[in-house]
């Protein structure tokens, strides 16, 4: 295991895209390595959904990408995971379902303030997200290409697409199944609710070759009940009231929802003028190749290279698989070389 | 709209699978056209998951493979579709969720007793079915190929897979989340229920590029909440207790799982010495084409040929896409001549 640290910086009151001001916000972190003398050796990888600070180690190590001998690695929590501002540590007037939504936009201004603030860093060699901090690398790069040289979405998207939302929507929707759902700060869960969100996870997050040829199968999961039975201990330790509010952040991302391109998509990918590198999971259900090969012709510096692999989304989650984390940790050491 | 009669046979007492005896059962039908003099001019459709006896329509018609100047062409109602025996219309102490489980395998045998007892059908031209029907050709065709000289899959297959079945299982939770399920007949739906059921349904049944390309979209339809609109309006009329059945229905799908094959999955498709056409949709998200390309080199006339459709599984549904009928129209006339 690398050593870290991690810590919250204070961000006091922070306006909110959604017009909301989030009183005494802060931000969790955990960083691995040294920052150089000039302050610009960083990689920055944010949490994505359910992801916690601890999650991205399996990518970190000496002769790796995320290499703590030579970058100063920071990963920065979202904000609805626990350790950011979220509804379960959010005084009133935003406690638990009163908790404003927050966009990819409002993370990525956070996460920048804790760089320059916090760590007094001049500028980053590599932002790289996987799934909703994927997302955020669209927001790194259109909006912040000025303090980030190279960026990376790993099974990622510019914007939540229609069918990503409605998969989105059936979690929102679950959540809200449960008995007296907005008369409760929604601290634990109900079992049922809890089998649904882990079944809808057992059919979206991997994929149906994934199941076919049997990669589900090991000495402790013997079929799909146990799939599910593993998605449930993954969900459990969530406050529900944090995992909403987190399913309204994914379904509310899109890079050009900014006063910088009003909503016009094109504009923002063409605002991208660093380095881009996107990969996409071939068997990916949420974040579809073909999501990314839409995006493509309109980013001047992108790049595009699929992560041939049947485990879906999970593709791009650090530890699930060695082989799928191999190719990243490549694809990105070879990234790192590109001139920018 | 093509003439019709509707019925319904009654079983008697009808032994399940799952080693319950259905009291006064029966089964519900449409048919069009006329039996010639041989009484072998059949063609035979059973519904499928929320499907009735009037949705084969669309692909019935002069001049169409399901011609009803030429053939006789039955739509059997699956149990628990409310035609058939099913929780809603069944007493005590088979009534709402007390319903045993009836299999594919139940529902097939049903259908034979109406086709040879109530029509005195002598022999079936073509077993066509979609999705859970296309399940059950399988089951024709691997139990039945002394009666029926063709069959037929649209997206389905011999046994419902992990993947599918996590879907399912999401579907059948959030169905137990209503309050007081156990308690209830179950009459209504939980508003909150029936969103999530739409959710689900909105995010599995079509495909990704289907709401990429904008195939969603119509003068009534403006985005993906209108989608999920209809498809609570699909299942609003249901009878949840009735879903309820159907779901375990296809869980349990396994054209093995009986005492000709017990669980010998390659067996049961070597069984199938009859002309077997597959016609899986390339973008279908619950049965995939790879899946029947696995079950293909085990059919001895097996012949597999692909929708290729943005419309996910709902290729197959009649009347959901004009080019999708058209193609299946034509690859059924194809087949209809394949010489048996």
């Amino acid at each position: 295991m690398s050593s870290s640290i991690t810590g919250r910086f204070e961000l006091g009151d922070f306006a909110l895209q959604s017009d909301t001001i989030l009183e005494n916000a802060f931000i969790g972190f955990r960083a691995y390595g040294s920052l150089n003398e000039a302050r610009d050796n960083v990689i920055v990888f944010p949490t994505w959904y359910t992801g916690t600070n601890d999650q991205v180690e399996p990518y970190v190590g000496v002769g790796k990408a995320l290499d703590p001998e030579k970058y100063f690695i920071v990963v920065p929590d979202m904000f609805t995971n626990g350790s950011s501002s979220s509804p379960s540590n959010t005084p009133e007037p935003h406690h638990a379902l009163e908790f404003p939504l927050v966009t990819p936009f409002d993370n990525v201004s956070a996460q920048r303030r804790l760089l320059e603030e916090h760590f007094g860093i001049t500028g980053v060699d590599l932002m790289v997200g996987f799934s909703m901090s994927g997302q955020q690398a669209y927001h790194w790069a259109a909006l912040h290409s000025d303090f980030v040289r190279r960026a990376c979405s790993i099974c990622g998207s510019a914007k939540t697409s229609s069918h990503n939302w409605a998969m989105l929507h059936a979690y929102k929707t679950t959540m809200e199944t449960t008995v007296e759902w907005r008369d409760k700060n929604c601290q634990d869960w109900d079992p049922k609710v809890l089998s649904v969100m882990a079944s809808i996870g057992a059919t979206m997050a991997m994929s149906q070759d994934w199941y076919r040829e049997g990669l589900h199968l090991t000495d402790e999961v013997k079929g799909v009940t146990d799939v599910i039975g593993n998605i449930k201990n993954l969900f459990q330790p969530w406050v529900p009231a944090n995992l909403y509010a987190q399913t309204l952040t994914w379904m509310s991302a899109d890079v050009s929802k900014n006063p910088n391109f009003n909503g016009d998509l094109e504009s923002a990918l063409r605002a991208i003028d660093i380095p881009f590198l996107m990969l996409p999971c071939e068997t990916d259900m949420y974040f579809r190749v073909e999501d990314n090969e839409a995006e493509l012709p309109f980013i001047p510096l992108g790049q595009l290279n699929i992560i041939r692999s049947k485990s879906g989304h999970m593709a791009g989650l650090p530890g699930f698989s060695p082989e799928d984390d191999a190719f990243i940790d490549r694809q990105l050491m070879d990234f790192l070389q590109v001139p920018c």
